[in-house]
């Protein structure tokens, strides 16, 4: 096997090696789920694919599949959620990446709170959940098209913003760079950003910063 | 001469024609405003230098300029002002661009509003405003870095808003494409986009569409 | 129920919200027309397929489709038309932008007028129209390849115009981004820009300044 | 004055605001900084001048200035700093950047810990420093050119890293792109980005983060 | 001497070699010129400084210069000029690059017709010379901003058009990119582009077109 | 029918207009091919699909296609070919591109000459050619990848160059850009570019150039 | 046939000629297979389909294909390797690129080394094959997303490393940018780069290389 | 001191570490010329200006310096030059370029021959210059603008192919960007990229191929 499992990582990190499932042949990605499964307690897999979900489940039956998020998971042990990660969208179309980034957050041990389709051509509507927002030690935004949500509620409040890029558009937004640029250019303090449509990199770092809160 | 004077422009739209004057020689540039003083009513040059405007000074001292907008212009008869165009910018930073579009649009006869510095970073500024943006036939939204104002501003008002992304930034701002494609991408209704910088276009087109609740 | 229905938006801007179809499930689509059309006299969806009109169609009979704009609507009363909004493409390419901005501008109240495949590349077909164009309050100039003709149509009138890039070529268009950097570069006066293909906001914000002539 | 102070942001955030002096005319920028040192505690200003620093201090005699990392400052009240938060550079070039961060975090109260000139093209330097980066909360990884220490230091910690591409190189970087882009693509988990040459940005965040730890 | 003089290319092409005088040292240039006058009838340089000619000028005194072309040339049997090539510019400021293409026509013997500041945002200015135009075997279209103006020409001419984007403009003009693609896209029949600003390339493939039929 | 028959073209240009097919709709197409078969000698059609050949068949049964230049013509009267136009290739996949310029120059009346796969890589294949490519009056040269193809031969010859860039490549090609940038930048004299991929302009434009040698 | 068979390369280069397989028709590429085999000892062709394998095999039965590297060969000869080249991968995603340079540096005589799955993320990887990596004459580094590993490989060893940019990750790697600039921004010395997903390139060279050792 | 002088780095690779004085101030430079000179037997710095030559000198008088590449450098021992290393260049305006790759090559020990002015817009010049490029083991390629050198060389040797883009040129040219596309889209065999203006990079890499030979 050429794929070598990464022995350190859950010495080194905290957390178990992830497997990106996008592009992996069906044998490959079986056998890796599998030595993931025998070696670790719990398994994630992201980006998966219905057809890599139903032939992984052949081999190890207890393997969970939401077609949302796309994520492929065993979880033998769940985590008990501590603190709060607050996820939110601009739009309905973003929620996919938006369960990504929650999915992912729960796997690793956060709770989190949805606050789905607030985006900013609607201002009032996130207003009106500035008082469950704040209640979070770590809040994702997710937005495509102009994706102007990180900026404003970032500008809302005190603690730290990961804003997630969307190639949700059409035209100008180049696949979601239109969204990218608008992140890294927020004149908003307490925001960083991750890949276009990585809500997985998202609910990873926001859990590692929501941890700190709890340890 | 090479420049052929638009004789039939004023007649055409109402509006005379307007020098570019960034890059033209000085002789050059002095030989056109002679000419269109000659001819028209007021006379509106845009992104002069000081050094522009000493010299067209001496030929015709009548000639005002503003180090602000860059605004180089004679106006023998000072059209009354109707209606309101409102202009607002993110940051202070965005001025000199917002300067362009309301004295533009002042020159051709609009009554203007300045709203600056309520950039969505810090939104209960720009909301403390409304009532008197809500004024306005048609809003212009000036902002650099991410240029999210205009889809804010867009989402809450029924008139035309004109959105002018500027260059103000740095990195990832690319020269004001971020905030040219946030102005793009934008999800709220009733938004349209000048070139980077480009106040006058903003102050020109604002005018047009505010003459026509007054006609 | 994820996304917020935007209930002040009426109130705000005198439109009702509008449905962006495109990559929306068929229940959730479905869900929205219903909970919009039970709410708002009328509903107006863009970028919907055959496929989505024809599911919401057993839910909500009236609803209507047209495949060309792609525009998916109910109209329960049909707006009074008003002044007049002149819709020009550069080739009958861009007739599907068009006609969704067309559309889009008597969806909400706005007389149309109709003058495609008059670009550029053969000017005299432009030129024979202007006495139509003229009557317009607000002319949308539609185009892709070059995008030329909003520059050109924005010399010649003294009204207002938006120009819609469109994705319609190939080779070092780049999905419609020569047209777009046409339009905003234009040196013409009077022209704003939209999002390539987005006739829909070209058709809103028309309508926009057409109304103002109107109120 | 046009600049509306945002009396609201130490309220809601529990920082003061922060002065972007880049391109701030003199009058302008003295007239900021008595307001902000009459209203707060301590005041902070980026990318500030040499010639700014000097005409600044004229009003306000206790004004510090750092030229590395052109930080104007006031501090009133040295803030206690608690936790830590570990600043790695790439190479020397990079430390401009590095100290913007690192005086920006301590100026927030952070302790910070810095590691120069540890790039992947030696990797051993950066292995020898490891302990000490365990230490921190949150670590801040600063380079150009390529930027690959970004995601070799994510791969190495259980800690949140905050990735800053700076402009440093030539050719084929694009200013920094080539940086921006590597840390976006980073394939090691817990990593996210500020624009490119942001230190401001990332010592913010890293505050925010470092502070959860310790509140 | 490292510049291999090209001996090869009077034979092979019919004309002798230019020299690209941008960048090059003053004893490096000089030598190449005295080379060259030695050994051709005539020498052409292209965008070269006042301060190139001065020193030029002291080895070689009949070496003239034109500050607008910033062509550099020994023309010691001038060429009798045969047939027509139509120079045309958008705006006053595309003259310098018009002026390279006219004068390098000229130098290597054509009769040149100069047609400028006739942009398509005042489209009378350009339908009002279509007499003159019509007379020439290839037309050069040089223009900035929008470069429109290649492709309406196209559409009202049978000859052959070179069209020449330039940099003039800002903002979204990307240094000419935009005229660039506006021009490599047009839809007009018998249009081909040459680099940004490069009058000389223009006026060396037309003067080439030209010749054919006068052989 | 919106699509307005280009009347004045033939005079105009002594070509008939050309139909671009691609996106057009099987209805529409027929419909722009009766008209113009009623009203012209000849009819050219660019980029048909098989299927809108053989619905097109249906109708007018002489019309001819060939599936390697997508070209889809009626030729009632074959036009007499003078001259001559080279047609080079970089490499075999290049030649569906080449084509479509060789039947445009035929169809319009030019002698063709054909030199395919004689790209730089291996230049003593182009060097063997030289004989026959210094017949015509004008060189059109098609390639891909690189694209170095142009500015070799231009650099051999002392007549026009038009240099069509192909999309044929992969990775940093993004789509022919690379060769289109090549092409643009050749060092070489006598070379003009049109767009990716359009054989079509370049057999037009060479075409006219060829004629003018015949006149 | 169109194709000219490079007769003089494998005089002039020591290696016969390569077919690209990709996008070539069926009768083409059989044709070209069946002349290189009756002129060359060996042939070789890259990117080509399990189609294209299977029709090719049915006129030369002897022909290899690999589903993993997409190579079609006859190695009627096979050449004894010498040397040793290391290909590195950083995830299991980019195995098929580097397959494709390591089958193609096997095919021309090398020995071949292939260390899979240490990327930068996780370092230790690495670290623990540098006993192997020493070993090679020349190091092929294969990597998408960040790509990263090319310049930490050049910084642990004293050999040429030839970096191969994969289009494998997502978002901002726009295709396999990011990695290309990555690898050619690397600051460590050492390093050259090939085309995004250019396997067969570095192969080529890798064994270029690895001969010069063994001449 | 912040910079970790890099111990390790000639063990490892068998070259000393190189300073980018490019941007370092002047107290910094000198403080690492000066460390470097005590610990190795040679220096080499890239990219300096003569004002950091002239301050070096004072502390370290033996330092020489080339304007032309702007090399720094101190040699107590010249190393023997062994094998043979091409550097070909475009045009003259590469000069700058290629003496940075030669002096490095000569630097580090390898015998370098100087190939300049044999651009690919006059073939001929290169192709009576093979007889000496056959003799070295490896070939630099040095071009701006289209930057066809690299691929044309590759296709005429058997030895590996380095080549370096340079930012020669204007226009389309985007600051080395189209000769950097060009190379590494290069469909001839042996070649490989480094960064644009990048010849230290070349002379390096060179100098490990061509030592193998002669280990
Ligand atoms: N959706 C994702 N986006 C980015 N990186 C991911 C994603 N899913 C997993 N990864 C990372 O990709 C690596 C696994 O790649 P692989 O070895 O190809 O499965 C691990 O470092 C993961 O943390
Ligand atoms: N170096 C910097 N980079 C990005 N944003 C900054 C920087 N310095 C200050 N800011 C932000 O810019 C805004 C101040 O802009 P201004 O009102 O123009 O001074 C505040 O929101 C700051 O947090
Ligand atoms: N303005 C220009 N733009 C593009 N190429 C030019 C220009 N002037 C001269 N050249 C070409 O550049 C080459 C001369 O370059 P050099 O040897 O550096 O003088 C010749 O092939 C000229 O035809
Ligand atoms: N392959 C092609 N590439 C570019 N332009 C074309 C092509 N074929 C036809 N045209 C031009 O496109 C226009 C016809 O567009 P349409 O009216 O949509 O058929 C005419 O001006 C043609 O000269
Ligand atoms: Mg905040
Ligand atoms: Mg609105
Ligand atoms: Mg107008
Ligand atoms: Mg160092
Ligand atoms: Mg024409
Ligand atoms: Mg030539
Ligand atoms: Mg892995
Ligand atoms: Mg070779």
């Amino acid at each position: 096997g050429f794929a070598k499992l990464d022995h350190h990582r859950t010495l080194r990190s905290g957390f178990g090696e992830v497997v990106f499932c996008q592009g992996k042949s069906i044998p490959h990605l079986r056998d890796i789920f599998v030595r993931f499964y025998e070696r670790d307690t719990n398994v994630l897999g992201t980006r998966a694919s219905v057809e890599q979900y139903e032939e992984v489940k052949k081999v190890l039956p207890m393997v969970e599949y939401d077609p949302t998020s796309r994520i492929l998971s065993i979880q033998k042990i769940k985590k008990q959620g501590v603190g709060c990660v607050a996820v939110c969208t601009g739009g309905t179309s973003d929620i996919p990446v938006a369960e990504e980034a929650a999915q992912t957050a729960e796997f690793f041990g956060s709770n989190v709170l949805r606050i789905y389709d607030v985006g900013v051509a609607g201002i009032h509507r996130l207003l009106s959940k500035m008082d469950d927002i704040h209640k979070a030690n770590c809040i994702i935004a997710v937005a495509g098209m102009e994706g102007a949500l990180g900026g404003v509620v970032a500008g809302l409040v005190d603690k730290p913003v990961i804003a997630v890029p969307t190639s949700i558009g059409y035209g100008a937004n180049f696949g979601g760079l239109s969204a990218l640029l608008t992140m890294l250019n927020s004149c908003a303090e307490g925001l960083a950003v991750v890949n276009i449509d990585n809500g997985f990199g998202a609910g990873y770092i926001a859990t590692q910063i929501n941890r700190l809160k709890n340890e």
